[in-house]
This record gives structure tokens, sequence and C-alpha cells, in this order.
């Protein structure tokens, strides 16, 4: 009788349900639509289906527990969903009991960039490591930090907010009510925004800016200069607070490694004593979109080693 | 037999030691010149006859072990001294096992502001948390974070190096190689060199600074809005990342505590949602400059606690 766990990633668009064995081994996996327009009990009974189906192919087996990660702000102790502004429906909604009593099974929320972040650490680019941090560049900048093995969680569940801290006093207005957020300067969101204000185009998305900078255009190599920069002046904050060995990105606009990597490392380089006298690694993550879905799978095998 | 540790706190000028109940009651404490000049044996036999005087005096009790703080990055695991600008004679230096080969006593070491924090989290401001991050305001800025009721040590030993993180990207000149570090714009040095750019006076401390506020001078009273408002910036960030409870300031400035405090909360305020959303605490540290001390007391039990 072999172990498994069944891990979600619901996002506002889709979501994507996998089982997945102890070490890592993916067994079955299902996606879906997010029925967000449809409201809070046909999204979960969409989810609820999905879990089932898994379960049932696996009747034979043992499951550790369910996992799932989404975006939003939960209350880890109750497992309260505060607030998740791409699933309105689940706002102040006591999931992970609502979850539980549908499915019968221990159910374990966790915030997606978190989720991301542990799923890199289990089977990803962090798999030598106990201590690391994940930024996801995106519509935002999501963040999550893996301290000694565990999620950093912060006393009501809000830590690692890393796309909203300052990279720029008198930056870019953000909608968390600050200047200069990390996120208005180097999401995907940003890269596009830049392009239009250059007069690249009006609706171009990142990828469409990167086309343009492979192509040689000067004005779109500036603004993934820029971005870069935005990046390494966090980073370079990020370096000097934890010291921890790896530091990862992901998203989208990784594609541009190449044409943001220069001014990101120069400025780590410049503003970190720390990235200079050590050898702290800024890479990569490997798991792509996969990340979340791993992370939420790995839960319930974490907490059955309650360490 | 009760049980009880010595704590040692090594500064660039003056050294303190004090033997200390596992309760944090202090049982008795001596005070020394750190003799820099004399080089590193003079130092060592300094420390070693000011412990062995504390420990014959409880020579029918226990001793847990010797803290010892000071300035400078630790390598943990060696126990050894990368470097320690305000003791030079120390620079590259396997203390630990130096001090336990003299005193046959196990030994532990940290960095002075990491002890002072763990110090505050045993005995002080932050006896009812266990993750908190202290900033020490003085010459320059210190830090120390403490995650899950232990010092956040990174990879090298350098995390928490929260004095020298950019609040200004175009601001003042850092040693550290950076521009804009908190450093340069909120510690008591700063408030000297901001008087003094301001035309106050050219050997102003950080107290006649505050003198002069106090009395109505409106320049004064700039600088530590200036001062407050860097340190708010700093602050947000931290908030951001951490999500811990409790935030504590330590140092001479904090007499000025009415003076730079409104700008302070004003920036954190607008530059943090987390800060919005729940009830963070930023406070003052309790144990003044006995912090270091008495968290280096504390290092020997939690070694022995084992958790």
């Amino acid at each position: 009788m072999a172990k498994y766990s069944i891990g979600v990633d619901l996002g506002g668009t889709n979501f994507r349900a996998a089982a997945v064995f102890q070490d890592g081994s993916l067994i079955d996996k299902v996606n879906g639509t997010t029925s967000v327009a449809a409201g809070r009990e046909a999204i979960i009974n969409d989810i609820v289906d999905a879990v089932v189906f898994l379960r049932d192919r696996r009747s034979t087996d043992e499951l550790a527990g369910i996992g799932i990660a989404l975006p939003g702000f939960i209350v880890m102790e109750t497992g309260t969903i505060m607030e998740s502004p791409n699933i309105p429906p689940f706002d102040n909604f006591a999931a992970r009991d609502a979850f539980q009593q549908r499915l019968n099974s221990p159910v374990i929320l966790e915030n997606d960039a978190n989720a991301a972040a542990i799923g890199e650490k289990w089977i990803g680019a962090g798999r030598d490591v106990n201590d690391l941090v994940l930024l996801t560049l995106g519509t935002g900048i999501g963040g999550g930090i893996i301290c000694g093995g565990r999620v950093l969680h912060g006393f009501t569940g809000m830590a690692g907010e890393l796309g909203h801290v300052t990279v720029d006093l008198y930056g870019n207005p953000c909608g968390c009510g600050n200047s200069g957020c990390l996120e208005k300067h180097a999401s995907a969101t940003a890269i596009s925004t830049m392009a239009r204000h250059l007069s690249l185009g009006d609706n171009l998305t990142s990828k469409d800016v990167y086309d343009l900078a492979i192509g040689g255009n000067p004005v779109a190599l500036r603004v993934f200069e820029s971005m870069g920069r935005s990046l390494g002046i966090a980073l370079a904050t990020y370096v000097q607070v934890f010291n921890f060995p790896l530091y990862l990105l992901s998203g989208g606009p990784l594609a541009a490694w190449d044409l943001f990597t220069p001014a990101m490392f120069a400025e780590i380089g410049r503003r970190s004593s720390t990235y200079r006298l050590t050898k702290t690694r800024i890479e990569k993550a490997l798991l792509g979109s996969d990340a979340g879905l791993f992370g939420a799978a790995y839960l319930p095998f974490q907490a059955a080693e309650g360490a």
C-alpha cells in the first residue's frame, strides 16, 4: 500500500488537481475551469469532484491528505480565507473545514506563492537547501519564503509579501497604497506598461516586448534593463536580510533572463555586501506553473512528518 | 544545585560578564576594558579571568555554559570570527575553540545584535512572542531576527544586516559599498551628520541634536523627522517580508521617540498593507545596553533545551 497525496492548484481562471507519490512522482492529474461566476458552491463541487475522481482511482493506496493552493490571505490556524482578489466567492470563507467536511480527509490550505516555494524546495530548484526565497513574476509579483524547510507564515499568514516592498521611494503608485512597489516595476504587467509608456505599442504582452528586444529594439531592451534593476534592488535587500543560500525567480518574464539579469546582478552586487562575500545563488525556478500544484501535494506529507 | 550560565558582552571599548540563573535573574556581574591595543591574547586573558571569577563564586551550582556576544561576522558552525571591525585582533580567529580550551566549558559565540534580539525575546520586550526583529540604533544600525524563538543566522551567519538595506536609491554613500543604506539615514551618527550639514554645529552628538529639538529648534526637529521617515521605509519592508508580531528599536536615539516616531509610523502606514491590516507592534526594546549580555547568557540554556 503506497502513500500518496492530492494537491490542488486553484486559480482565478482554472484549477488543476494531481495525485502524487511521496517521492514526488506524478500519478494522475485533472484540469478544470474555476467557476467564479457560478459562485462558491459550484467551485467547491468542481474541486471535490476532481479530488474524489483521483482518490477513487487509488482506493488500494493510503491518502496522506489534500493540499489546496490558492491566491489570497489565509489564516492558517483556522483555515479561513480572509481575502482572495482572484476568487471573490471565497472571501471570508472557512474553506478548509468546508472541504474537509465534503471530502472526509484532512485538508491543508496554502497561499499559491508559498505553495510554489515549498514545491521548488521539495522536488525543484531548491531540493538541496532548507532555506530559500521565491519570487513569482506574473500579473503581480508573489513571494514565498522557506525557512528551515517550512513556509514562513508570520503571525497572521501574511509573510512573504515580497512584491509589495518599496524599490523606489517615488516610483509608480500601487493598488496596495504604496508608491514604488517592486511589483509595479518588475512584473509582467510592469513590462507591458513600460512598453506602452515608451510608445512601443498599446496592447503588448511581456512576451511581445521580449520579441521586440530579441529583435534588437533598443527601447524594448531598456524596458528589461529597468525591470532587472528593480528586481536587483529588492533582491539585494532580501540577501541582506536573510543570507539564504538560494533565491529563485519564476514566471513568464524568465524567458528574458539574458536581457534583464545583467542589470539585476549589477544592482545586487552594488547594494549587497553579503552577496559579494558569499556564494549566494540567484537562479531560475524549475517547476514552472506546476510548482504550486506539487507544493500543495507536499503539504500533507510534511504535516505527517510532524517536524 | 541551581543551573546558571555566564554571558559576556564583548565590545570594542569595554566588556561585561554576568552570571545569570535560568529564570533570567542576575547573580553577579563584572566589567572590564577591552585591551584591543594589547592584542588578542590580552583580550582573551581578561575575558577568561572574568569568567573564572564568576564561576568560582558558584562552585556549588551547575554551569550550563558560556555565551559570548561580540560585533562581527561569525561562522556559527566553526565558531570562527570572520571579521570584527571593532576588535581587529579577532579577525579570522577561531575564537570559540580558543575560549573553550582555556575555560574547559562549552562556549557559544553570537553576533552582538543577534544576542540583543534573543535577550529581548528571553526576558525583555519580546517575552510574549516567538518572532521579532530588533534594530539597534547606534554608531551604525545593527539587526537581529528571532524566528521561531531562535536567532535567524542564514547560511553563513550574515542574516539580519538590517542597517544595510537601501531606503533611498540615491541616498548617502555607505562604507558597505551601497548608497542610501538605512544606517546612513537613521543611526545616531546619521543624526549628527544631518545636523552638521544643516549648520546646527560641527561636533554635535545625537543627544545634543535631541536637546536642540526639545528646545524647539525647527532644524533639529526636521533631522528627527527625516530619521523617522527613513526608519519607517525600512520597517515597512520588514513588516511586509516577515509579518512578525513585534519590531523593536533600541539605542540612544530612543530618547527622541516622540520626535521621530510620528514620521516613522506615517511612512509604515503608507507603505505596508500588512501593517494596516494587522496588529503589528513597533516598540521600544526594554533591556537597553544589557540586552546583549543577557542574550549571551541565554544561549547556553537554549542549547541545552536542544529544541
